[in-house]
């Protein structure tokens, strides 16, 4: 049942640092769901499809927020809570936290829509754990170029890197029980080994 | 620069009535902007779309409104704000009103939810008059299948038509100012003079 999440600018290493957790998970004998947003659930295709059909103007950041939080409600209730009360381990790559760094801290949606939004589309359904991928944004870039992609989320290509990294660690400060700052300049190994590590501390690992 | 919004069930006449009233205040030389909602502004047929899709599942009153409100903040930056800055009359088919009978009172969605997001979306751009096209709902259904179609918003498809005529109805008293009861159960050209003679009532329309 524990709920975790990555968080992270594009290029920091979050779906790749999911599947290692997910795959030493399962090593183990656990049940594990990966998931992911915007694309998760039901709506998450249809979703993602307004959020990156090109077009002549950007979406606001309220109205990314919006559509975002739509796919997510469905998310919850058809993905992550059935999996969670299914007793199986839910890995999520991006979850509320990206709508604060991205929509809210380096945008101009309200706080209090991001809350008042929140609260009534995921309840009580909130990550147990929330691994911050920190990473210097030109490294970042670099990594994203290696794979030949621009960032996969369409917000991110208008906004400042550097302030949504700046978003994603004051939730490290304002939500130090939930959200651990992961150093992920360091290489694959060593960022999965440090995961780990923080799963195993959690106690929401059974300890043999 | 006068802002008029029609609500009611499907089949309650909103579309004609609309028309009616444009042709009135352009008949008098007035400029008038014709629009409505979920579809208008640029992200108005995208959400419809979303929203309208076959699906082997229903969308959510949370989920509605949220697709339905990231659409009216386009639509109000891009379609109505401008109408009523350059002095324009804008007659809007369906407005936030739709979403308080059909999500709020009439299905799940939590009123703060509701109360939060209108404010970060329409801001203060509110109708300086709604008409509430009152009728029967055994009437309007009649008056829908003569035009062959079902309800044109999908939520009105899984509803309950008496709840949502009831949610318009509270609307007339919690707001009594903007919102105006009209008998739609009359024929088209009454119900035209009657909305006619709340418009010049109103204050809205320059007297001579």
């Amino acid at each position: 049942m524990p709920f975790v999440s990555f968080e992270g600018v594009d290029g920091s290493g979050k779906s790749t640092q999911l599947a290692r957790l997910a795959d030493w998970l399962e090593a183990q004998g656990e049940v594990v769901v990966r998931t992911k947003e915007p694309d998760g659930g039901r709506l998450g295709a249809d979703v993602r499809g307004v959020l990156t059909r090109e077009r002549g103007f950007s979406l606001s950041a309220v109205e990314e927020l919006l559509l975002v939080a739509a796919a997510r409600h469905d998310h919850v209730r058809e993905v992550i809570r059935p999996g969670l009360d299914a007793g199986q381990w839910v890995l999520c790559d991006r979850f509320v936290d990206s709508t604060f760094a991205l929509q809210v801290h380096a945008a101009d949606a309200p706080e209090e829509l991001f809350r008042v939004v929140t609260a009534a589309v995921v309840g009580h359904t909130f990550p147990d754990l929330t691994f911050i991928l920190d990473i210097d944004p030109a490294r970042a870039a670099s990594r994203r170029e290696t794979r030949g992609a621009g960032p996969a989320d369409p917000a991110e290509r208008t906004r400042d890197f550097e302030k949504i990294r700046q978003g994603f660690r004051l939730l490290v400060a304002t939500e130090s029980r939930r959200c651990r700052l992961i150093d992920a300049d360091q290489d694959t190994s060593a960022v999965a080994l440090a995961i780990q590590a923080e799963v195993r501390g959690s106690g929401l690992f059974p300890q043999d």
